[in-house]
């Protein structure tokens, strides 16, 4: 049968789009992205819209007949891209990163394409084949310890954040410490999970969805360098002992959202050995900096850990979503998310010679996301991602360098790797002018946080195409600001 | 400062990707996108390999020198392309389809290229409105209630699977009937949970997530079409509340995996609204089919429902992940799952006139997934996408006809939209046995359940490009295979 779809001047038997169009219209797509790429640094970072702004301009209705395509890339430019905050722009500063490459999207690409669904094994064996071979890729090429390769008794599978990694660390490690009961009966409230201070908020997230209770989540403190003191988890782990409660969870932090803190994994790992406490290290940002042997004692303990997870998507080049996530006991992390209904059994389930990966997070369906990382780590190569961790790092250092040579400034944390937190001398105020006032000129983006109670400017160095010149224009522009708001002399 | 790398030929200044090269790759990946579409029917849908015989075939360690890309590429075709299950062939009839198209392909790519991060509505306006809007257009195009609408109480985020939905709606529930101190202080073990026998798997999988505990999600057992029997849910409610017990949740489910049933939605619904449960509609396979005015009686009764989800990734053309996840109060949703530290605050949110999507579901980070369902109902339009919804549904009838008029084979269960259920008569090793040698010929992909515990045939039409010769031709082979194992006669 015909149909006519008016708006196309088509006659065809189908609304789909065939392989001929498609292949015209991903040109015109790939076209888009290159000549974005090479126009990025002429847009504002940090979109400018008033709220209701974008929405105000699209049709306040689905339209009941087909449109061409080419209107719809149209209305991308004209109506999308200014309510874009460009985060693979060179001048994006702001949080930690989430950079992309040409190789990471042409993964995910080539991934949508095919369109195959790696729930189990079988309903595409390369799908989880290869997410289990690239996971173990990573192990010797980031210095983890070998319990986490698949040939051992652990594994790696990719998660889509770091916040889902925490969740499926603090499931497993609250089955263990109550001999698969939780799962079975319910959560009891007498459990107890710790982290310090500066951890990231997705620690409070998952304790509270896992029925835990934020109440029972210790937030330990900090030494000067914003790292937790393991004296006083130590401290704090026997005073819940002595009330009754049982310790089960603890996550070390290697690279902290505020202030890119790395915690003494090592002394952590010892108190949480004494008292069987599960024990997830997050490296969501920094853990990609152990490709390069001269930044590999940041894991330095990580063979204690119980469970580990850095984020190829924040600085490693491969577009989000991809969290590499490891467990060094495979068998308590499925014992815990498996749940198999008839309709999803099968021979080589059953045989027990594969691995099915929806056991090892919340979704049932996956895409297949180790394209992309395959494709990062085979252009790039492992030097060449070295090259440029190092380059970010230097790049970090020089900023800081240059912040503390200016009287008007201070840094506000030790620079380790690639975060500078600073602030003017002035006060809050001043600093919140100052970021204000920058983010709004639309020439670079950056964020804030609050270190011992002030308000401290943070600049990351970790976008794909980030170079000198972006560094050195950036702290002009903060120079300058900081002279013409008068932020830097109230 | 330039590097040479020896593999690509090439001395530059960086191991990027640069935007020319993106655009010779992209159109390279894009033609074989187009061509595998084009060859899809000549590959055997099941991969046949053996466990392990995929990575076998793939270097042991992460290249330290990056490749050149068209390597990469190749290796695409002749070492991952084996291991494939095909989900995009038109052969493909297995578990629920997963289906892709051109319009939504592009739209990820788009989503990819651009690399936004939706988290914040500051981090990229565009990303939050459109999706907002786009959840908003499908609450009148798919029939369902008013107070689903941002512009209403309630509103529509983007998950990225049902499972994730599911387990976003019982944790508000859990927070609704405990004031808030679930979050607090942990679970009590005291709160119940119900759902039909017939219900996903992701319903228990979810409970055990949250605390509740496996022990007090209660199976309601189904009528005779495998639908939930709500006298049967209102005894065991009441036996619960007569146990001391909180009931807190329920799950109906339009469209079961194993036989597509439909729950009766309001009845449940009636009882639900006496005992303050909170109500959550599992659409995730048959929503779309309300599309269409004459199967809009499924979302009979989801007006007093207070969550719901549908897969715009399964039968909407919508590539994989994309569920819509609709409250009716948004509020206790983002009061239960918002953890607001420092690093995040920012004016836009603090104004209180913005969305943002962080709150709505377990990750901090997201994709820019509005896109592609942007593209495929402005691409197809409402009408077309009417159009293959009936045609498929119109194929499982004549599919269910030709089972009903063979008399070696039975229809295991109404088929009420797409999914047929049908087994031979002669017992569950014959059904087992035409099953595996169907999968084997590679000529189709069909799975199995059990039904009144008998072994039962799924056969689910909902594959983009599946035609009708498509499923006459599988009926052929069925039937013939029938013959030709013996199965049939035993």
């Amino acid at each position: 049968m015909n149909t006519t779809i008016p708006e196309k001047g088509l006659s065809r038997e189908s609304f789909h789009m065939d392989p001929e169009e498609f292949r015209k219209q991903g040109y015109a797509v790939v076209d888009w992205i290159a000549d974005y790429y090479k126009q990025i640094e002429s847009f504002r970072v940090l979109s400018q819209v008033a709220p209701g702004q974008i929405r105000a301009s699209l049709p306040k209705q689905a339209p009941r007949q087909g449109e061409a395509f080419d209107r719809i890339l149209g209305d991308v430019e004209n109506l999308i891209l200014p309510g874009l905050t460009h985060w693979q722009s060179p001048n994006f500063f702001a949080f930690f990163p989430s950079n992309a490459s040409g190789p990471g999207i042409l993964g995910e690409l080539l991934s949508s394409g095919l369109g195959v669904q790696g729930m189990l094994w079988a309903t595409s064996p390369a799908c989880t084949e290869l997410e289990t071979l690239v996971l173990d890729w990573l192990v010797p090429a980031l210095g983890l310890p070998e319990k986490f390769l698949s040939t051992a008794t652990g594994g790696g599978v990719i998660q889509d954040t770091a916040s889902s990694a925490t969740l499926c660390a603090v499931l497993p490690a609250r089955e263990r410490a109550t001999n698969f009961n939780s799962n079975r009966a319910g959560c009891t409230g007498k459990l107890t999970a710790y982290t310090s201070a500066q951890a990231h908020s997705s620690v409070e997230k998952a304790v509270q969805i896992a029925g835990i209770g934020r109440e029972n989540l210790r937030l330990i403190e900090v030494d000067d360098k914003f790292a937790m003191d393991p004296e006083a988890l130590a401290r704090t782990i026997k005073q819940d002992i002595g009330s009754g409660l049982t310790p089960f969870f603890a996550c070390a932090t290697v690279g902290t959202t505020s202030a890119n803190a790395i915690d003494p994994v090592r002394a952590i790992a010892t108190i949480c050995g004494e008292h069987k406490i599960w024990l997830h290290v997050d490296a969501a940002m920094s853990g990609t900096a152990a490709l390069c042997p001269e930044f590999r004692y940041i894991h330095d303990g990580v063979e204690f850990a119980d469970s580990y997870c850095f984020n190829p998507h924040k600085w490693m080049f491969t577009n989000f979503d991809c969290d590499c996530f490891y467990v060094a006991d495979r068998k308590a992390l499925i014992q815990t998310l498996s749940v198999l209904p008839e309709y999803l059994r099968n021979k080589a389930t059953e045989s027990g010679a594969v691995t099915d990966y929806r056991d090892w997070h919340i979704p049932l369906g996956r895409r297949f996301r180790s394209l992309k990382l395959w494709f990062v780590l085979r252009y790039y190569g492992i030097e060449g991602l070295q090259f440029h961790i190092r380059e970010h790092i230097r790049l970090a250092q020089e900023f800081a360098r240059w912040i503390s040579q200016d009287a008007r400034f201070e840094l506000a944390a030790p620079t380790p790797l690639n975060l500078v937190c600073f602030r003017l001398r002035t006060g809050d105020e001043a600093n919140q002018r100052l970021m204000d006032a920058l983010n709004r000129s639309g020439d670079l983006y950056l964020t804030h946080t609050k270190l011992n109670g002030r308000f401290t400017l943070r600049l990351c160095i970790g976008q794909t195409n980030t170079q000198e010149r972006h560094v050195r224009s950036a702290w002009e522009r903060i120079s300058e600001a900081a002279s013409s708001t008068g932020a830097a002399c109230e």
